[in-house]
């Protein structure tokens, strides 16, 4: 995973452009995408979809000829969707183009403007405070033209055509945490899903207006989405933080408060505020998706600014989150609720070879146990989870209590 | 607001008689208000309006003529609805007439007996121990006879018809804290409200009676009142306490709620003893009526003594109160429900100019993100209330999101 | 009640035989039992009646012709439903037939096993390690054959048919705690109730396949059993256990949960597995029944060894499991929902004698109080044990005031 992030890392990614094209490119050499491209223009729910934006070239040349801020060097410098500029100013001109970050001198900020057209360089405080007054070259070879949106979704097909989505944002560029890593990781756990119950779905989009664009070309079909999680943030080395869905209680925020029972983690409601989860949780949608991040968007000092880089990510903490989707899915994929064949009185599971014979010993096992919780509260209303949670018996080993009785006929779906 | 306290204060009110004529009178001076006779032996709800009760003089002379417990001195030292007597008795005979409060023996106790015909004197502990034996005349100049209970109301018609309750209970005598202090903390609030959206009505009546009475006469109207407060020992040191409605999650209980976390303060749950709200709140009414004290009934030494007196009220807490119901109206005033008019996924702020164009940072300010969530939780079934107890944001940061979203009609009533 | 549990103890109980027969019959001299038998091979529910089993000696001799274990000694050393046995063998042999505690190297174990043929003895590990190699003599005269499976029932008629359920399992051989002390407390508890609303039914049966077959034969009628109990150990010195009904918020529970209130006690939800409530609270049942035990099975060390004999079981302890029930008896009894005849304000209780008549006092009797509290809340959804609950005033003070107010005609049922 680590290796993937590196090499994602160079590319100058947006909302649009080619740098979400080449990322898709390479993503796809390790599970197939079917890339969807979306014309300038479109209306999508609210929105309409920009023009593209493409970048080749970017600098601040001093009176020498020096470049002292260079695309070059890192595509953060430039503000994104820039329009393009060629000009020679003084440095009182140039500086309300200027961001940087005073509090942390020698990062370069990550500074967007994609519906105001305007543009802007990000450089270090450092850099900053050493330039001297005098006249600068300024110039951004950028074009902001009629083109697309781009996306893409790998597709697991299932037993059954509900979904579970696992949706990442692509529209970051040089940044690592945020979310190279998220894209990192959910192309890791698709190559290891096989033959599911679910249908899963995996959608690598520009942030909010690629969600949103994706939404808009789904709509009829957006309640097929039974489950899902937004993905991002994956690798720094901090604990995990589980943001609930705007339902609160769906299916999803269960599952992860059982998944992250045992590890070091947060578990926060939803608020509007963050990933796509603001999309896919809009209230005319409100789908049971949650976000599953390391420590949440804006909650690390190198969070949008050149110190987001691959050395930032860690590939134990893209394992360890990569193992905590993977316990999801392993529930997911076996919670339902069964109906109890025979609920007047216990069925006698001794004749069926499902009970120890000889009574009146004090210790019954685990999976005894979870037979008995099974057959009491499989009444139509209660999930194989709920019962590992009011049983607290392992969800595994419900699960295959649940089997055994299924397989004796004593339980149904 | 303590000017009316203190010229209020010498009068002797009680459930009905000329005491409370003089209190609604002087009231009226700084409010108008429609004052209602209702007749004795007029059937209110379960009760009847009982005789009137006037007093012009009572005491108790010794030998020597003194008279060592006078009226004129207070007026707590008649037994409310003391019946005519005119005799000369021994100490023996008087003792089963006169009240004492042998914990608090420099203090007269306040008492009342008004639906079993008796008479009796309030005085304190040591004068009753420094009266020797002897004949003692006893004089209580006071007529029981057919007369009416008066009331009165100030209203302030808002653009609906659904009323705010305002109600004060007046048949206290020479009570400052119970409950002039109410009913001048009321006043100052009906002067400061104007052109409200809700119709406000303040209720100046007898405690119980009163507002059975009112209660009776305006049965088929009592749905309009959406909301209600009982205010009482308003102007005591003590911090404050509001007693929720029976209901216990009504509008005003849950706005009394917000308003107060910022403040000292107690709340209780309902319990069917204390002022008004025992009527408001009878079963059959169940009104949303909460009642605000500072120290609740009976929780201070002074209550119910002659130690409740002008001094025992402060300006200070008088003004407090005042200011706590002022931000709770001002809640009440402007709480709604709104439906998202844009409910799939975000409506695009920033072309509308509600939104920063310049993303990437990871501060927001708080009125974008009030205006995240009132579009996020805006689906019909959430107040601003509970969208700023939810957000944590002020209410009036979210109530002003509204209004803008509302002006941009991104969202409707 | 401890006399009747030291005459029990000798018998040797089992699922059926005449260990059970014998053990109602002496339960019938206290109270009048109706006695069922029902035929081996009878279908109930998902089960079906075993064959009867019935022993009259048992023993295993050593070369010398001693009786090394001995049923005349204990019925515990042997197991349950042992099939009979008559064979001389080497240790070896005998070996896995032979139950011992290794950590209780004194006490003899119990075992049963009902559906599976086989025999076996238990013994003290202490006997065994003493036990030379060897040939022994094994003798069990037992009989395993068609007849009947037998329980015992005592109704206590009430104004109503509605059921109350109080159940106790009687298949235990030389146990004193589990169950002779909870059959002594049932006894004692019947022969206390006299002219009931509710009618009383004491079931003394086997455990699980009495509890399924009485369900069985009753599965009609077995909703008119409102409220039900399941008694087990109930005379250990432990302070006492309730164990919720399946529903958890079933009037029983609520009902215990205030009767322990006051007591040393502990109170646990649910689980499947225990005694008869396993069989109640099955999901196609879902009776209001809960558990009263003190040390709950298994949770003492002499559970379901030779230890639990009559010295285990202390009289008080039985005594202090008869009063809660009486409490908890008492509570059911009166514990109605009243509908308040006049619910618009408060009625005038002066006038009716139902309260002090000089007001201004700021002490009110409990009685008084209660009185406001049913007035207020019988409004058809709050019972009179809610309504004690939520003023924290005592249920019996509760009670009577209902019983005023009822007098009085300002209450109905």
């Amino acid at each position: 995973m680590h290796a993937l992030v590196e090499r994602l890392y160079p590319l100058c990614r947006s909302i649009t452009g080619d740098g979400v094209r080449s990322t898709l490119d390479i993503v796809g050499e390790s599970i197939p995408l079917e890339v969807t491209e979306v014309p300038t223009g479109t209306d999508v729910l609210d929105w309409t979809i920009p023009r593209e934006w493409n970048i080749r070239d970017a600098y601040i040349k001093d009176a020498t000829g020096r470049r002292v801020v260079d695309f070059a060097e890192s595509n953060l410098h430039v503000v994104g969707y820039s329009v393009p500029v060629s000009a020679t100013m003084s440095l009182a001109e140039l500086r309300p183009h200027l961001h940087t970050l005073p509090d942390q001198p020698d990062l370069i900020p990550y500074r967007t403007s994609y519906y105001s057209e305007t543009w802007g360089f990000c450089l270090a405080e450092n850099t900053l405070k050493e330039l001297p007054e005098g006249q600068y070259e300024v110039r951004i070879d950028s074009t902001l033209a009629p083109g697309h949106l781009t996306y893409g979704e790998h597709v697991i097909p299932g037993q059954v055509a509900d979904e579970v989505l696992i949706s990442c944002h692509v529209c970051h560029p040089s940044l690592a945490n945020d979310n190279l890593a998220g894209i990192a990781v959910a192309t890791a756990l698709a190559q290891r899903i096989e033959n599911p119950y679910y249908t899963y779905r995996f959608l690598i989009a520009p942030g909010t207006i690629g969600a949103i664009t994706w939404l808009a070309l789904n709509r009829e079909r957006v309640d097929r989405v039974k489950h899902g999680i937004v993905l991002a943030c994956a690798g720094d080395r901090g604990s995990l933080t589980y943001k609930r869905s705007r339902r609160g209680d769906a299916e999803i925020d269960r599952v992860f408060r059982h998944v992250l029972a045992g590890r070091d983690h947060t578990i926060v409601d939803f608020t509007p505020y963050g990933y796509d989860e603001r999309q896919y949780c809009s209230p005319g949608f409100n789908l049971g998706v949650g976000s599953l991040t390391r420590t949440p968007y804006a909650g690390y000092p190198e969070y949008h600014t050149s110190a987001d880089n691959p050395d930032f990510v860690s590939p134990e903490a893209m394992a360890d989150t990569l193992e905590t989707l993977w316990d999801a899915v392993g529930i997911l994929e076996r919670n339902r609720k069964y109906h109890n064949t025979s609920p007047y009185g216990e069925p006698q599971l001794g004749r069926r070879g499902l009970y120890g014979s000889l009574g009146g010993r004090s210790d019954t096992q685990q999976i005894q146990m979870a037979m008995l919780w099974v057959l009491n509260l499989s009444d139509g209303s209660h999930s194989l989870l709920d019962i590992a949670e009011r049983s607290t018996l392992p969800f595994t080993v419900v699960a295959d209590a649940a089997k055994a009785l299924h397989g004796a006929g004593l339980v149904k779906e």
